[in-house]
């Protein structure tokens, strides 16, 4: 039951509607036992001082920022992590006394996702979609991972050269490159992981999809789609026809949210593999395709 | 279940800790199948107009306001209703559009509090104790329900005869006299409706009481205390044992958060006898006496 000390938390956005942070985040609460709340606030870029402002005065005790402010609140905050000062984006706020401090969860949240199939990445060579800010999260991720090399194929392929180049600069990522359109099908074949980041056949587009139809998948091929609505996007079911391991976004939707939340309790919280499925069934549910 | 779609109501005081107004609201939602959430906001005075700006920008429907904002919000509303330009304070904000309403719903929540006992107010003296807020509402009420006299009784006399005057001149309240604490007995006695609007026996302090151990209650009399916790105050245990007709204020918490809902759906909501009962109940079991 939602009393005057309930602590408050919530999700910033435009548009925020089709959010599922709202029924993640008060699951997890009710999960863990903890005596709070979580709401979605419709912010308007042009609102995101104010809205910024508010939350200190309104003693919200904490934030998800989703697109497009995930960039715009980092310069109100006083407190930046090691990620956040490299990426320049946060997806979570928290207040610590007087002062907001931002935390980006994206890429831990990616590789707390891949559970067994994490250790797979050493070593691999890996094919990356996109060349966005979920991209960027992701390369950061690989980082750590200690891929083989990591191909970056973009529509625009300037903008991947440009990943890359970051990539190298400001990640480490030496073994990073970018590719053509016509290197692609090539380099799915022998890369082992393949994954999606771009937008492309998320509902309601759900007969679009960023690769050929005959892409040369293969049950040696472990592929990603970071998109969880829907669940199979066309993508993973051309993957998996052709036998390959396939996975949705929804784990890493899951884990970045517990790690916003561990962020703001300061606390080490687990899900067990009963609660993941648990909380996975919850949220697909709650799937609007 | 909240969703991101879930629109977002609130209260902001300071302290904050013990409304009942989250409980309220959030069981009224229930009952009217609303898609909203009510949380408690912690905002000290000195932060009041960073969080009423952080409500226009973070798209919070409306306000719930209690001390110490309930004069310093009036200032930032736009639109003010009848009673709240009288008053010069608020508790209901709303938001219209671009701008915020301003309105009050306690004089509301009282008369709609007396029910059936209502009738007995017209040409009935009666004697109101305390000279702050609360009783200002309440003169504000009794100038809509003619009685024949009101006698205002006080701590400080020149704050009864302050808000005597004001009665006089602002609610056309002309039959309205302060009096002296020798006067009171006599009055208590002469006056068919009695009504404490002090804090005096509120928890923890449920020994104390506004008047003598034994004032003249009796059969006749109708004793209402504005106060919800204790239920039973010293002062309507007194006046019951002598076998007045007594009510405590938990109807009027519970109509006048009703009129702020009004408010802000603009919809005539009601609440059957069945569901009062219901929510007296659970209101009950929440206080912290």
């Amino acid at each position: 039951m939602i009393k005057a000390t309930t602590d408050i938390f919530g999700i910033i956005g435009d548009p925020i509607e089709h959010s599922l942070s709202p029924i993640l985040q008060n699951w997890f609460f009710q999960q863990f036992a903890l005596d709070a709340v979580y709401v979605a606030f419709h912010v308007y870029p042009k609102e995101l001082k104010n809205a910024i402002s508010g939350l200190h005065s309104m003693n919200i005790k904490g934030l998800n920022v989703t697109l497009p402010h995930k960039a715009g609140v980092v310069d109100y905050c006083g407190i930046r992590s090691r990620e956040v000062e490299l990426l320049n984006v946060a997806n979570t706020l928290s207040l610590s006394e007087t002062e907001l401090s931002a935390h980006v969860t994206d890429s831990h949240g990616f590789k707390k996702s891949l559970g067994q199939k994490r250790v797979e990445f050493k070593n691999s060579d890996i094919c990356m979609l996109g060349a966005g800010g979920a991209a960027r999260s992701i390369l950061f991720a690989l980082a750590e991972l200690e891929p083989a090399g990591v191909f970056v194929y973009n529509r625009t392929r300037e903008k991947a050269e440009q990943l890359v180049q970051e990539g190298r600069k400001s990640f480490g990522l030496l073994n990073a490159r970018s590719i053509s359109k016509s290197e692609l099908n090539d380099v799915i074949h022998s890369c082992r992981i393949v994954i999606n980041t771009t937008s492309v056949g998320m509902y309601p587009n759900i007969h679009d999809c960023p690769v050929d139809e005959n892409a040369p998948f293969s049950d040696g091929h472990f592929v990603y789609d970071l998109i969880y609505n829907p669940l199979t996007t066309r993508f993973l079911r051309i993957a998996k026809e052709k036998g390959a391991a396939v996975q949705n976004g929804l784990d890493m939707l899951i884990f970045q949210g517990l790690e916003s939340l561990r962020i703001w309790k300061q606390a080490d919280l687990q899900l067990n593999s009963k609660h993941l499925t648990e909380c996975r069934s919850l949220l697909e549910t709650q799937l609007y395709e």
